[in-house]
């Protein structure tokens, strides 16, 4: 298993596509040049387009021959400066990164007032007026929970359920940025960045914190506000039961 | 007067040079479609290829009709987005942000241990292994005060006097960075980079702070460290005397 940092910048996104470069393209040819094999990779959350990570877990199959802690050095020299392994780990024979992750946990970063400093580009969402702090965790505070999400999954989410159990939700300062960090068993498609469009609309509009569950419980899509944009998001974490690891 | 910030990867730094992109060649390109005539613009301090700038002050000359306070926003529609003006105001009739100004400041930010995280590898320096923080500040203390500064100058440096006075250098933590940051009447070329390669190198070797102290006084350039990489380096302010504003 592999514990992965990637700048989504210039990928369109996790999944493998033709004709685009991909993280998991890149970490797949990376992986077959190390092992002279061809390899599937898969990952926990299959981010975006433009959405970034810094804790992306993934896994594959294949003899592997050099130690596990010399094995990060050595894929990280067949991979491109914005892909890193940071970690890399013997897993347990029935490991499935997608399957088996219990909870991911998200970050999305938020440049507030003035004008956006160029070197912060490329990893906020540069906000022109400064929420306040209290009413965006009254709001967020709503979705901690077992809910239908409906409401903030994107028109192209496949998934049958849309029941999700957001286990917290909270912004935060941590300068320069004000950062939303959203941990739940799993995510429909485009649901953190629905969040944070909505959340930072309903504060703009002075709207009352419990709109949330009122969005949630209506599921009526054209209700929520924009969707914040990808490059502002980081797959941050992702746990597992103990005894992944082999 | 304008305050500049900017993201110097995709720069060959400040100046105009022919058939290169340059932050001085952008700004003037920019000021001249928004005030239908060609304008020359003076910086306070000319940061090299790929060195960053959050707090860059420059200034022109031109009849400028709209009001101060909307001309910041004004004139970043016509940059691209790795160049921003965070502030413009009218400036005295003498000044001259490079000959006006009494003292810069530039930051470098290192990134230790670990393998570096992509999102942040276009603004840090990464270094494997973590130097001692009160080894680091004891050597960075022998720089304060006025010197010779001959050995940390680059071959091209064309001042006639090396002598600078450093008014502060420290190092210090600001997660996820380890910074050091230098304040200078003025800097030699390559100086802040020649001194934090220097000092990274004489914490590596365990060698006594008072080393700083020798090298300078032995103006041997060959004796000094490697140049640490422009992109961990940003200037972050100058100071001006009062009444620089009009």
């Amino acid at each position: 298993m592999l514990t992965l940092a990637y700048d989504g910048t210039d990928f369109a996104g996790w999944q493998v596509q033709r004709e685009q470069r991909t993280v998991q393209g890149v970490l797949e040819a990376g992986l077959a040049r190390m092992l002279d094999r061809r390899v599937r990779v898969r990952a926990a959350g299959r981010t975006d387009s433009g959405v970034h990570a810094i804790g992306q877990v993934a896994n594959f199959t294949a003899p592997v021959t050099i130690p596990a802690e010399r094995w990060a050095v050595a894929i990280n020299s067949y991979l491109p400066p914005d892909v890193r392994v940071l970690a890399a780990r013997p897993a347990a024979a029935q490991f499935d990164a997608r399957r088996s992750a219990l909870a991911r946990g998200y970050r999305y970063q938020l440049l507030v007032g003035g004008v956006g400093l160029p070197h912060l580009r490329r990893y906020c969402y540069h906000v022109r007026h400064r929420p306040d702090l209290r009413r965006l965790n009254r709001s967020a505070a709503y979705l901690v929970g077992e809910h239908d999400f409906t409401v903030f999954a994107a028109a192209g989410d496949a998934s049958l359920s849309k029941v999700r159990r957001v286990i917290s939700a909270v912004f935060y300062p941590s300068p320069p940025y004000l950062v939303f960090r959203i941990v739940a068993t799993s995510f429909l498609w485009k649901m953190v960045r629905s969040i944070v469009g909505t959340l930072l609309e309903l504060a703009a509009m002075d709207a009352p914190a419990a709109d949330v569950r009122r969005l949630i419980a209506g599921r009526r899509r054209a209700e929520v506000g924009q969707t914040a944009p990808a490059r502002g998001l980081f797959l941050e974490r992702v746990w597992y039961p103990p005894l992944s690891e082999s």
